[in-house]
This record gives structure tokens, sequence and C-alpha cells, in this order.
């Protein structure tokens, strides 16, 4: 090959460092979505990405583990969703690609959204053992994202795997994020074109 | 948080340099996954990995753009897949988070197994346009690795975006290559455990 690349990084925006300077637990579920879709309305406007956002938090305890953003546009891989973005991040901080590992306590993954086809896909890989959402799958749709093609019984496909499923957390303030996105005319990438 | 990470890189193992060292164009389809298969036996020889591999070829000329492997065991992260690798590495070497952007020609992912989850829900996102398999769901599932919760219309649904999908090329190959995995007690990562 004329160009060879052999290492693939990815980095999150400057303002992420800011806005996670001092949390160290947030204890309610309300908390922890607040505090992630606040994240997604902050990805907007510091223009690094499409309007969504994840974090992983211990579970029992809310310890933050890791917050990740929509980073496709601005870090150039298609892969780079809030999800993807959080489980490799707490991945590499832990040391290992299970959060499951033995020894580790229990990690949730909350996100501003329910997850695309691929973010579904990569969820009991990534050993997370809760998933907690705001919008859901037909808001994300509303605004012109393709969510993918997803098993009809997603959640039960977790659950089988000893993933808790919990939906709709604060779904309005996750959605006014999205509207607001959409009336700003905000890039909606990769929806699917009229090849 | 204690410690914050805000970059995440992953590196491909040495030997794929040479492997890929003197390759440019492959023309037919069959030899293209017969390069595949060789990788994804070549990733257990030199335990940087599980038996997967992928390739990411200009469609029309067969010009090489990206050689992946499974990395999640060597790398610590659940999503690098082999197709994942790929796709990402061709991202950053033409620069864009869509392989289908203006002025690119068509390209197609060519795997040594059908896609787990994950992995086809990226597929959309990524800008290819054909996907080549060898090896089947079954025949990985028969190894004891999880391809996860599947849409059971998923070719239909690629076909949908206009990403043809051609399966079963050179499977038997494909499918020595994970016997040999297996037989030699291979790590089966992430296979779901009854916690």
């Amino acid at each position: 090959m004329c160009t060879q690349i052999s290492t693939v990084s990815f980095s999150l925006p400057q303002w992420i460092s800011n806005y996670i300077k001092d949390i160290t637990y947030i204890e309610t579920t309300e908390d922890r979505m607040n505090y992630v879709i606040e994240a997604s309305r902050l990805n907007i406007s510091e223009k690094t990405g499409g309007p969504f956002a994840a974090a992983i938090f211990e579970k029992d305890t809310g310890k933050l583990i890791s917050l990740g953003v929509n980073l496709v546009t601005t870090q150039g891989l298609s892969m780079l969703h809030a999800e993807m973005v959080a489980i490799a991040l707490a991945q590499k901080k832990l040391g290992t690609y299970d959060l499951s590992a033995d020894g580790l306590a229990e990690h949730e993954l909350v996100i501003s959204s329910e997850p695309c086809a691929m973010c579904l896909g990569a969820i009991p890989w990534s050993g997370i053992r809760r998933v907690i959402t705001g919008a859901n799958d037909a808001d994300v749709r509303a605004i012109g994202f393709d969510e993918g093609a997803k098993a009809t019984d997603w959640k039960q496909a977790l659950e089988e795997r000893n993933i808790e499923v919990i939906t709709e957390v604060m779904r309005e303030d996750a959605v006014k994020v999205l509207l607001d996105y959409a009336s700003d005319d905000g890039h909606i990438y990769n929806s699917r074109k009229a090849y």
C-alpha cells in the first residue's frame, strides 16, 4: 500500500476536562442523566460533534468513570458515537476490555438517547451491566438520524445477557436538546442518501 | 475523577506491516478473501487476538486500503473487532468518516466471518458499499463466540441502504481457521457468563 497507517487515535475535546473537573460521584439516576444531557448540549454549543453524550458510572456508588460525546465529524471516525467513546475511555482507564472483569464494581452506561444498532451491539462485549437512556429511538429518528436495523427485541436481548435496561429517564430534557440541534440546522450526517 | 484519560489509541501489531508490505492491488474476490483469511490465521499464530480479519478494498480496482485484525484482548478494547479496525484505519487514511464521500471510489469490506451485531451496525455509518463474508454466523457461534442480537433481516437491511452483501465466499477455508483456533484452546472472550 502506498501509505500505511498502523495507529488510530482519538481525543476528547478540551471543554470536557473542564466539565468533568470536580465531578467524582453522582448519586441519583436522574442526576446522572441530567449530567449526560448537559454534556450533549455542550457538544453542540462547542461544535465538537452530534447531539449525543454518554457516561459510565459505577452502578452502586455513582462514581464517574468516563464521559463520552459524539465525535464522528470532528475526529473523522464513524464509530465514535458517544457510547463507543465512553466505553473505550473506561476500558483504557480500568485496564481491561471487560468492564465485568473479576474484581471490578458493576458499571452502568447512561446515554442521552437510545443506542443505535452499532452501539447496541457493542454493549454486551463491553461488560456493562446496566443501560439507562433518555430520548427514545423514535425521538432520534424524528430529527433525521438513522438508528440502523436493530433486533426488534433488543431490550430483551440485553436482559438475556444479564444487562438491565431502563429507558426514558428525563426523556423530555433529552428530546429538547435534539430538537434544538435540528432547528439550528445541525448537521445530520450519514442519514441515508438516495445513491 | 481521580484519573482522567482523554485520548485513546490502538495500533496494529508489527507482523501486519510485513504481511501487507508489497500488496497494492488484489484482483478477484476469491483472492481478496484468501488474503483476509490468511491474516486471520496469522492473528492466531502471532497471538495478537481472535481468529478474525477484515480488509477494505476499492471495489472496482481491488486497491488495498486497509487491513484489520481482531485486537480486543491485546489492545484492551472490546470494540476492536477486525471490521472496526479496518474501517477506522481506512477512514484515517482517506481523511473522512464517510468512505462514500464525494470524490472517493466505492469501497468494499471483505471479512473472514459474518459480522457480529456491533460490526453490522457500524457498516452503514462507515460508507462501505459492499460486504463480502467467508464463514457464516452459525460457524462463528459453533466455536462459542456470541454474535449478538442481529436484526433477522440484516442482509435486507443493508441492501435497503444500498450496501451489497455477498456471503460464504471461501467459507470452508474460513471455517478451518475457526476450528483450528477452537481446537487449540483459543480464548473465547466475552462468551456470556452465567452471572
